[in-house]
């Protein structure tokens, strides 16, 4: 830091010194331009001013120079002592309010590429470079993956194994580093864009990486330690953020998958073979996508199909698994899978929800389906779209007594009760969404 | 802030002006004592030091005095200024580390009670408080209920409506407050503990209040503006952390629950009766601590609790709900729902180290059971702790063909089959954790 002797000048300390002094007298700074007295004047000394060891100026002057020099000196490194705080205080400050938006902005975020995005979103405005990206370890084979970027050209899927490159380093350091040199790092990979100098830090909880966030410029750069502390504090906020999402990510995806191995297990009352839970799901998350359901109503219409047949549990084996055709006794038994399943799923208040999605997947859109009789909009919007999902899952899989429809025949079919047996709206969504695949 | 014309003196500040200046001077402080220059001499002037429209000091001299006593002042400004911005460096460093602290300790919590205790923690390290209580709003009922708490006597269950009391006021608000003196606080509640002071600030994600923090002091205490914002610091940290908890929980919950009815309801091959999954499990949970196992074997453990009879829904109706004795065929068909259970619960990724106790509770520690004749320590742990409290439930519970054994006859039963068919250090926990029912 400079000592300001101009500063010295406007707050009025030479001439309250002179005020004070008998003698005239001389301040100069290391130039020798005069920032105060008279320079016509003969003077008989001359004194260096000084700073940690570096000279700023001068005093002139006769037998008191020497003191005037020890006072301007004396208020000079007070007044560089006091810019100096001042200028920690204000990035102390600059810090906190950063911390504290982040962890507003990460709070409660729960998806892990959601935090990520959010996170290289808030380097970029704060630290220059041309590409930033986050990667997280994956759990099951140790290696680094890039979960979100910023500024690739391509999309292609980098991976880096524990020690590989300079990310692979960080993460087993699980120290900061700046690198504004990259040809000078042995550790560097050549990729194919040019990268000059990055900054890496890692994902830490406690004692464990996680991940790492990167950041690089192609130009030289020269990155500062205050950069790498801005970064540093930002990953202590997003390791934390994510880890979270994560496992709420792990959790939720084991649960989907458990709950529809088991619904499906139960349909068919034979380990899970794979298939028909999943097509009817898939088929109606992609008629509820034409359809513009909101996110918890997507929600609750993949959880009421993944278990639209839970209520089979109920029905005997001598009927479910009957390969000839059902006699009127045995098909009234069939059809109170719809109300049984609305007795399993009473007693789970997570799906107390999605109970007409399953109890009314059965009901036709003119009234004449079962158990109720429901018609039109009485039935729950997610029963009337897994209704044709179902069906249409049904028609074009191979059956024991018949072999399966081809898809053209199925669309036929499913046009042609419209109306009827579906609603016009989510046949209409529905052949939007096949028009795709 | 008071000036310090004695650090001014140990800096040299007077002998220097002394050294400068051609006449002699005196500096005293308010109260008229020396603190530089001879009080014998005869002074002819005296002007006052100020600061800040406060007086502090006198400087007393000859014509030059009141040059010298405005510059001590403005140095005395100076130095004043740089102590100011000193502490104010400090306060924001010490709020910096206590943040990066705070964010380290609650990373991944993952238990609302676990985070709110923490919290808790902190705050009575930092702030002179008698109680501290956590509240969360219930998401069902709307109600602000304690969740954690700290120098409450007894542990009665506060609950405030939203609005209600100084706690319920501030979740409304959503502002912290200090309340220094409550008797003139109206919306102060009395209660069974004296309260002379509190502070109080909200839990908030983004926009949205999710509890309270309370802070009390039997005696009149003089919470300053300082102690709410380390509180506020706080609450924001650990808001994130608890709604990410919270949710975690309440997925965990869901999860839980609905398997275990799903698995029921496969068992009994009828909607939820309630019962036999949940209790099996609490017995294996049981013996479990008194076999010391790890947070993740417990876990395992009850998992595999509730889905050991998962394997059932292979087995068809005709032996599975039949009501008479079993013949061979039909015996060695029952015993199958051993491996069918494998064979369900590999496709679940989430379930693959829990398989062991599904597959093998029926293994004894003879070596006779089934489906593999495993004997001793071949067999998983959890499967020896299943065996043991499946075996108990059915003793103890009716039977279409015979009624419940009293607890006492099955505690002799299981005791005299400990070492051929059940593990002796299972059934040894086990008699441990029923003495304690």
């Amino acid at each position: 830091m400079k000592l300001d002797l101009g500063r010295l000048r406007k707050k009025g300390v030479y001439a309250l010194i002179a005020e004070v002094c008998a003698e005239p007298f001389l301040v100069q700074n290391v130039e020798g331009r005069i920032l105060y007295g008279d320079s016509d004047s003969d003077y008989t000394t001359k004194y260096p001013l000084l700073f940690q060891d570096e000279q700023f100026g001068w005093i002139s002057g006769g037998k008191r120079a020497y003191a005037i020099s020890r006072l301007v000196m004396l208020f000079a490194a007070s007044e560089c002592e006091k810019k100096e705080l001042g200028q920690e205080t204000l990035a102390k400050y600059r810090e906190l309010i950063f911390l504290y938006d982040i962890t507003e902005k990460l709070a409660a975020s729960l998806r892990p590429q959601e935090v990520a995005i959010l996170v290289i979103s808030e380097v970029n405005k704060l630290i220059k470079a041309d590409k930033v990206s986050l990667m997280l370890i994956n759990e099951e084979n140790g290696l680094l993956e890039v979960i979100a970027r910023l500024g690739e050209e391509a999309k292609t899927k980098l991976t880096l194994k524990l020690g590989e490159g300079i990310a692979g380093n960080i993460a087993l350091s699980g120290k900061a580093e700046i690198i504004n040199d990259t040809r000078r790092d042995p550790r560097f990979l050549e990729g194919r864009h040019k990268v000059s100098s990055m900054m890496c830090a890692p994902l830490r909880i406690k004692d464990r990486v996680i991940g790492v966030i990167n950041l690089s410029s192609a130009e030289p750069a020269n990155y500062t330690a205050e950069d790498l502390k801005l970064l540093s504090v930002l990953t202590l906020q997003a390791a934390a953020a994510i880890e979270n999402a994560r496992l709420y990510d792990n959790l939720k995806e084991a649960f989907l998958t458990t709950v529809s191995t088991l619904a499906e297990t139960i349909d068919k009352r034979d380990p899970y073979t794979g298939g028909h839970t999943k097509r009817v799901m898939e088929y109606s998350l992609a008629i509820g996508n034409f359809l513009g359901l909101s996110n918890p109503e997507r929600e609750r219409l993949k959880l009421a199909a993944i278990l639209h047949d839970i209520g089979k549990i109920g029905v005997r084996d001598n009927i479910l698994l009957k390969e000839g055709k059902l006699d009127e006794t045995e098909y009234n038994e069939m059809k109170r899978h719809t109300v049984y399943g609305e007795e399993v799923l009473k007693y789970i208040k997570f799906f107390n929800d999605i109970i007409p999605g399953v109890k009314s997947h059965h009901e036709r859109y003119d009234g004449r389906g079962y158990p109720e009789g429901l018609s039109g909009e009485q039935t729950d919007i997610i029963a009337r779209i897994i209704a044709v999902a179902d069906t249409f899952d049904a028609m074009t899989s191979d059956r024991p007594y018949r072999k399966a429809l081809s898809k053209e025949a199925a669309f036929a079919e499913i046009k042609k009760n419209s109306g009827s047996q579906y609603d016009p709206q989510v046949v209409e969504a529905f052949l939007k969404a096949v028009a795709m695949w």
